[in-house]
């Protein structure tokens, strides 16, 4: 496992929470695991942040990623819908700082230009992205796909923050 | 024990958040415990909620409330800050959620007529009007006096919302 870096990036949202785990060894990159977090609507707000909280914290504990990283979620909303995908992301957020993992923030723009090279990219340029650079990740749901984007973009950028590393 | 209802208010923010909790044995009110939670800044956003959550989880498992009540933060704001306040009322929501507390949230207005009478009281009318209802409370911190009247409003409301008590 030397010189491996897992990282676990999280595409938060108030209906839908998108993960992505990868490892990055130097500049090779390979997909680990991605799926997408839907807490039944019958729950209450609490609720469903405490599934989103459950299911990252399980997803931590299973593939012991050694970093994380959050999309900045675009503020282009309403003060309400900006609080309610606030609440969504202190749980993104959250969760890895729990089990004492460094987390990252990256603005979307800056995702979309790491991973498509352009800060307007479409969500399919995204997605078709990340199939390329993750061949194993085959074809994923949009916010998982999102989410390994997340996790490029901070394989990309860590070296560059010198963040702690718990390797 | 039987008939009394132990009540956590939250007033989340992203600097401080207050709580409080009162014990609720019919309309008779008393002051149990309040206090601030206020992160250190030198923290990582990230961080600063994993502190609110871990001290908002010890007070719970010190005090086991068997309700809580979440103050419905004001949305009079930028998105942007709507954002950050999103993400440490989301923690509010998910420590009790975690604990299997039932959550109820109300706006900033319904709090104050229930506690003052009127929904556009000063926080100091608040605070006074909250230990005249609560003497044993004392001088309390700003913060800590809004979530003891977010306990008192679920006090009053909570018979009519028929939440399931699990005392």
């Amino acid at each position: 496992m030397t010189g491996v870096i897992r990282i676990l990036g999280v595409d938060p949202g108030s209906g839908a929470t998108g993960w992505g785990v990868i490892d990055c060894a130097g500049s090779r990159l390979s997909f680990v695991a991605a799926g997408v977090v839907r807490p039944k609507r019958a729950l209450s707000r609490a609720e469903r942040l405490a599934a989103i909280h459950d299911a990252l914290a399980s997803l931590i504990a299973a593939h012991g990623p050694h970093e994380a990283a959050v999309e900045e979620t675009f503020v282009n909303a309403s003060p309400r819908d900006a609080l309610v995908l606030g609440e969504a992301r202190g749980v993104a957020l959250l969760a890895p700082a729990r089990a004492a993992i460094p987390v990252a923030e990256y603005a979307a723009n800056t995702i979309k230009k790491s991973v498509v090279g352009r800060g307007h990219a479409e969500k399919a340029q995204v997605a078709a992205m990340v199939r390329v650079l993750l061949p194993a990740s085959g074809e994923q749901a949009a916010d998982a796909a999102d989410a390994l984007a997340v996790a490029i973009c901070h394989a990309h950028h860590r070296s560059a923050l010198h963040l702690k590393v718990s390797a």
